[in-house]
């Protein structure tokens, strides 16, 4: 397989790939986007690196273009926008097997968040990384970010936390199922961004982590008031610590009504800028 | 150094990096554009893998970082955009040390074209890759596109070819120069989109591969009449066929002046839609 007929594969599997804007998509220098008058656009990237992200030997090339473009859309959903297109970019010992696995699970995902693929970057290389890039849009003003959180505040996390870090031990069930194929909340960060939410952040490294960032970025505390539901089968330290649920943790001031599917774990307070949980989540640069 | 402190290191370096419309850079799970009016969106991603692109032992760090957003400009500069913003994705055995000869040479070049660094991913990582994504922008429907070549029109090519494969054999003087510091075309993809250029490639991976693509994009043929400018010291066949020059290749209705500083080699003709040269170009997928 050569450079160009990896690229003709890639473009035939795309084909049809429209965005709200997309006036071109792969096969020239750039990709172009007209901008729709009153939208805001997002920007995300995110890497998946072989022996760090994942495994070859356990992870299906369909499984690892799902997440690669999963990881994308969860922070998209964090900032409530709506996705309009990526651009993926794969090094590896690639071969057409694994490239047809790897867009299987990447194309389902994207038609069914309407998320074009516009383009990429392809080359060979020892090890396998990709690293994708989403482009979404919101409301003029209205992306939900990270530092709006102010004392009073309610705090929420959607779904049930640390089935991913339980999956990656078991290797099995439906918590091996949330590790592998991790579902972005779009429709649930549209809804609280619609709400009034002051601020949010996925949950990709582990609630303790995410929620000192959120209040690092806001310069204020935060009270937990009870655990976050727990996945079938993981432990509270699993929910706490472990990383990859890619839910959501938002705030909403105290007199709106949260939506469904969400729990209250604490509330915003005065504070020195940080969480109330120890650093445990996954640091890719921690040395000890 | 914890993924937190070389965040902060990084957004730190990029203080100061603000671009037209950026609203949020580094810092939150996405960067935020408020697009302009009258302007269509250009985006592009090019990788720099270890023991593909560049050699630990031979590419200093600042080498790397400027190199990788080269590439990325040179796509802009392709399409006749002005740059706005990059993404860079980092994973690798990052130290201190690198990283601040990487973010040196990047931040460098960044901040001469007036390009933004508005966030990013980082990972641990055994081999070092390096995916960057720019942004750039253009007016409305004024794009330079690939396949936009007629019959008829000239073939142009700017600067002079084959330095940068020269240097990668030599490791030596102006062409190694060449090779580890290119410099993308911005100021002139911008005037020749302006004097009405058909359609434009940069010249990443070979003349011969990159005028093929040009022809195939555009379903017409092209006849060279001489011979490309020739890098000092380098052969002919480096610069047909040598990947990595960044000029830039274009083509003029025949009734416009040409800016300064480019060689006409051609003319456009009625053909089979690809190149007149064998394909000896770069090509990170040939198996032979």
């Amino acid at each position: 397989m050569t450079e160009l007929q990896a690229i003709d594969y890639i473009r035939r599997r795309a084909a049809g790939s429209a965005a709200k804007g997309l006036i071109l998509g792969i096969g020239d220098d750039c990709a172009i986007l007209r901008p729709r008058a009153g939208e805001d656009l997002l920007f995300t990237t995110d890497q998946m690196v072989e022996d760090v992200h994942f495994r070859q030997s356990t992870h299906p090339p369909e499984a690892v273009g799902h997440k690669a473009l999963a990881r994308g859309l969860s922070d998209i959903a964090a900032m409530g926008g709506e996705p309009r297109f990526c651009l993926v970019s794969l090094a590896g010992p690639l071969t057409e097997d694994w490239l047809e696995g790897f867009y299987d699970g990447l194309l389902a995902l994207a038609h069914r968040t309407h998320t074009a693929l516009a383009g990429g970057d392809l080359a060979r290389s020892a090890l396998f990384t990709c690293d994708i890039v989403v482009c979404g849009a919101v409301s003029k003003g209205t992306a939900l970010r990270r530092d709006g959180a102010r004392p009073g505040d309610l705090l929420y996390v959607s779904g049930r936390l640390g089935g991913s870090a339980l999956g990656l031990q078991t290797r099995t069930g439906a918590a091996w199922r949330r590790h592998l194929r991790p579902e972005p909340r779009l429709a649930l960060g549209d809804a609280v961004r619609k709400l009034g939410a002051t601020a949010a952040i996925d949950l990709s490294d582990g609630l303790s982590i995410d929620l000192h960032r959120l209040c690092a970025a806001s310069m204020v505390g935060a009270k937990l008031d009870r655990d976050p539901p727990l996945f079938p089968g993981a432990t509270l330290d699993q929910a706490l610590h472990g990383g990859e649920d890619y839910e959501l943790l938002f705030t909403l001031p105290p007199n709106v009504k949260p939506p469904r599917g969400v729990t209250r774990i604490g509330r915003i307070v005065e504070g020195e800028a940080r969480g109330p949980l120890p650093l445990r989540g996954y640091d890719h640069f921690r040395t000890s």
